[in-house]
């Protein structure tokens, strides 16, 4: 039987020694040169080519992390752009990572109601029941989307229990419009990322998720705001990972994301994606690296984990 | 260039005669006796064969419900079950209905942030850009979800405006635990479905979304409380089409729906999926045409448009 999830993710982030996660958010137009020459013999018009390009990208962006951090995630909807061979490319990278001992999250933010959110579970958590697709690797984790309530999210959390996966649910997200909903207050005081918050908390409990570290199955996707609001938003979910969008690309530093961990330093897992998987774009790489980019990516990714460090509670 | 789709929307009500939608949502276990005598000559449990039995029903529904009906949708999740060849099966469907003038709903719940939205934007609902899939048809509409607020939606209403699309933003949903959230009150005194039903009308009155007909592209996927609170919601969305999930199978009859409907009868499109699809389980229907299993769904396909026909302002 394998392993609690979230005990787990706490052994990866403590054998590497960072909970500096990896997003992998591949866009065609932004590819390397070596990359970028390859396809241009192509028809750049075509999904094949296209596709073949940005998987080539993935698959080599996911050899120079590996040894360096504890999880990647695949945000899904970077590959669905390529419809149904897309689809196929994102389990493949999920089977590359799996290999080399990543933690996968598969940042597919799904959910809907009753049936529908079962076969959502079955499509991207659950390893596959078919006899053609043994080979198949369903992520370690995904995230879902917190807007139906619990019972949308039930199924996820049969699959959680009965396979020792992981779920991030959504809290409080990292766009601009956040506060359209997410900021605005009820009735009883709470905001409505803090109400999700106690929502996910009360569910994370169960029993059957919670594993030896006192860590549940059940995290939460959080972009810090304030100092203040984050800690708020931290000692709400007790029991729950965050897993924590935003650093870099997306305007954040490692201060902003320090109120994510418990005083020992758990509870969190922090993710860069556009700031090291486009580092060779960024003057302060390409002035030491030139066009090497898995050096400037490889760099990129160690300065993440260094800034991380500064904050992080050991 | 194409006409708005709230306006080709109505116009396409309007022939029909009626505001009906039909959910395709095919689960393998309970497809029909002569599908799955077929399957079991397969292996059941490949996902090729589950596919092509799947694939089989819902093109034959297709068939039935197409002279009947203005609108189908198809719930994504139940193609993504069978993984990318599911994917590909969904565009398939898509191909089949557009090609009987049906207007298709790709209910997919998608949102992201930013940079993810507008993959999901692209891969969802514009018609596809790739020289190697000219033939891809992409959904008339598709299914948002809201917790993002506006700037998630931002790409998807691009495509709406540019590719006169639609869309439907999730408001409140159908299932049990929509109270977890949706119907938590606010401090201004709306409840969060109310608060997002306003945002969503601020968002459908763009110029660019408007039709002849003075109907937005943007519309609102509303399930029906008690009739006071759903006339509420439908007066905050003036401009807005109502896509009503939960007729039949999900419990809710006609006079449920009846207060989604402007005074002229105009404004909402309601959905029955299960009912409809699965009506030769349903003894009311066996009775009448036995193991003829296309029949049973035509003729709960023709109840379910003279319940609706009862109730529907004209």
């Amino acid at each position: 039987m394998a392993e609690n999830f979230a005990d787990r993710l706490l052994t990866a982030i403590r054998r590497k020694g960072t909970p500096a996660c990896i997003g992998i958010d591949p866009e065609y137009g932004r590819l390397p040169a070596d990359i970028a020459d390859q396809k241009e013999m192509n028809d750049a018009a075509d999904t094949d080519s296209a596709l073949d390009a940005i998987l080539e990208f993935s698959r080599r962006v996911i050899h120079v992390v590996a040894p360096l951090v504890p999880a990647i995630k695949l945000n899904i909807a970077f590959f669905e752009r390529y419809y149904w061979d897309g689809v196929e490319g994102y389990y493949d990278l999920i089977q590359e990572a799996a290999e080399r001992d990543l933690i996968v999250i598969g940042d597919v933010k799904r959910a809907d109601i009753g049936h529908s959110s079962a076969a959502y579970a079955e499509a991207h958590l659950a390893e596959p029941e078919f006899s053609n697709m043994e080979d198949l690797v369903a992520p370690d984790a995904v995230t879902v989307n917190s807007y139906f309530g619990l019972d949308a999210l039930r199924p996820f959390l049969d699959v959680a229990r009965s396979e020792q996966k992981g779920l991030f649910a959504l809290v409080q997200t990292s766009n601009e419009s956040w506060n359209d909903l997410q900021g605005l207050k009820l009735e009883s005081g709470l905001t409505v990322a803090e109400k999700v918050a106690t929502l996910v908390n009360g569910w994370a409990g169960d029993a059957g998720l919670i594993g030896n570290s006192g860590f549940s199955s059940l995290g939460a996707v959080i972009s810090p705001r304030d100092a203040e609001s984050t800690a708020k938003l931290r000692a709400m979910l007790p029991h729950s990972f965050l897993l924590v969008p935003g650093y870099g690309a997306q305007g954040r530093g490692a201060e902003s994301v320090a109120p994510c961990f418990k005083s020992d330093g758990t509870g969190a897992i922090i993710t860069a994606s556009r700031s090291v998987i486009y580092a060779y774009e960024d003057m302060r790489y390409v002035e030491r690296f030139a066009s090497e980019w898995e050096r400037c990516v490889e760099q990129s990714c160690r300065d993440f984990i260094a800034d991380i460090a500064r904050v992080w509670p050991r």
